[in-house]
């Protein structure tokens, strides 16, 4: 067996434990929160955690009218004056909890009298004793060396944040459904080798806009990690307003999508490209797919946009998997890779 | 001749009018910002403007101390409730000033009261009419598709705004050496062609840290659109984080440094990659360059780190020019492009 699979597969069960468990964290952070009213919120993080932070500046942005602004670490470790955080909540997201730059961040944070919060699967960690706060994912060691489990609870740590500042009862509801929402997806594993023999090559564009953009970061760096193509991830918006031109008929591209208000700029894209001759994939949880796709998983688990990230990146973990297998690559072990990463 | 090497080799002159003729605009940005004080800047921009802004975030906070926030358009332009924008210094960058999402964040600003900043090449542009500020690039017509002189343009406003928030003397003497240090870039032209036969592949990876990643994602861009090789640009911390997997022995890299704070970090990564047997190829504009790079354009300003993206853009650009000419394609029209990309 394959632990990245392992851990892929976990994660109906992590996510679950973690609603559960969460529970004092979340409250100490919400209430942490109404007392201080941050500005808004600056996340520092690195690789997958980055694209958690991604998500979060959609999810605050919209749930939470709250400005988030991402992190530059090396304004913290490598120039001499860091940015003024004063009146700022700083998110630390480090599954590890030991990366080098993400702790300089909050540290710093600290240091200016900022409210900070680290979330982190080892609450045994520096970044954990050094923020205020602690969101512990609690899904187990993750073993494989890419983020699989880890992330998915990051980003469903940064949910359950969110209600906590604006409590609603439809999404609190929707948040319940996370878990078996994912083993639903799960279940569509056999779909996703249609989509391999389009991805298998040395390059793939992955699209996504909006709450899925930063799904699209992830499903491409996963690919790029995992199996070794060099996949690039772009907003619909983003792509049409140059990278575009980079495509030719047969050119490999995956969209990921969540239905929602941008459900329709997915729908447009796809038409436009499949008019240039791509090879067009994807992977939807949604009611509606884009027209003119011939291979793409989909699992419609009826959460709202919002929460579709969830669904969607185990989705794309899965098919990192998928190709990693086609090109004879084993996932738990990319070269030249640690399972740490202490950048700086 | 071309239109896209010409307008690149306007951009001495460009620069050199921009200092001059923006004083005006510069001063009043200045003296309002001194009243009103705001928290950060939030910044709204697509394709190359949003790389200026990437800049942004980088010298604001450096020399500023200022946070800065990338907008997210589609909060604005799909999603319901946009962020709370109140005390923020809310900047659009677009050179045509007819990006529907880029006004659609700097409109939304002026109904929340923020400050409000257009930068762009149309003053007579609907982001323009808009905005309480417009620093006007004054680049004269760009008709090549891809960005140049509107690049550089729109980074050198920049720093002309962060000196006026906090000014310097080396800084100013800095800035008015921008024009020479530009000519002397395009002088070293006839060096990028060792540097076309590692770059004519179908994929390229481009790495920066701190300044000139922002570079590294200019060049990256610039290859993708107007050479179709699809380029990736990674700061080299989040690179060494996880995407490093992807390389294999003559894998095409191309570094961007201009010396300064993280000078050591490109060093590091150089060495890791010629280990692996990648081919590494480099813009510099540094007196010292790292190790064991057979190819490499090589300017040395003297500038100081925070305006060496200004000289490296330009050689960037070049580059990209000289890789499409190798390459058969004309950089002047970039198939499924239009000049004004109407993102939403």
């Amino acid at each position: 067996m394959n632990r990245f699979r392992d851990e892929i597969l976990e994660q109906p069960e992590v996510a679950a434990r973690l609603i559960q468990k969460s529970r004092a964290a979340i409250d100490a952070f919400g209430a942490r929160y109404r007392e201080l009213r941050p500005r808004g919120f600056v996340i520092a993080a690195r690789g997958s955690s980055d694209h958690a932070a991604l998500y979060a500046k959609y999810l605050f942005g919209r749930r939470n009218r709250a400005l988030v602004s991402l992190a530059a670490p090396s304004l913290f470790t490598r120039y001499a004056s860091p940015p003024r955080l004063d009146g700022q909540c700083v998110i630390g997201i480090s599954q590890s909890g030991a990366s080098p730059d993400v702790v300089a961040v909050v540290e710093e944070a600290v240091r200016q009298g900022a409210m900070t919060v680290a979330i982190t699967n080892d609450p045994g960690s520096k970044l954990a004793s050094v923020a205020e706060l602690v969101l512990a994912l609690d899904a187990g060691k993750e073993q494989s060396v890419p983020a699989s489990k880890t992330y998915t609870a990051s980003v469903l740590g940064l949910a359950l944040m969110s209600q906590a500042i604006d409590g609603d009862d439809a999404f609190e509801a929707a948040l319940r459904r996370v878990p078996d929402s994912m083993a639903g997806a799960l279940k569509v594993e056999m779909d996703l080798d249609k989509l391999v023999p389009t991805l298998d090559g040395p390059r793939a564009i992955v699209l996504g806009r909006g709450f899925n953009f930063s799904t699209a970061e992830e499903v491409a760096l996963k690919l790029t990690e995992t199996s070794y193509v060099l996949a690039r991830a772009w907003s619909v918006a983003d792509f049409e307003h140059g990278p575009i031109a980079v495509v030719e008929p047969g050119f490999p591209v995956l969209l990921v999508g969540g239905g929602g208000s941008v459900a329709g700029d997915l729908e447009s894209i796809a038409t436009r490209l499949l008019d240039y001759g791509c090879r067009v994939v994807g992977l939807f949880d949604c009611a509606i797919t884009p027209r003119g796709i011939k291979s793409a998983a989909v699992h419609d688990s009826g959460l709202p946009e919002e929460l579709t990230p969830l669904t969607l990146a185990v989705l794309g973990q899965l098919l990192a998997y998928h190709v990693a297998l086609a090109r004879g690559v084993d996932p738990d072990q990319p070269r030249a890779l640690r399972k740490i990463t202490r950048t700086w």
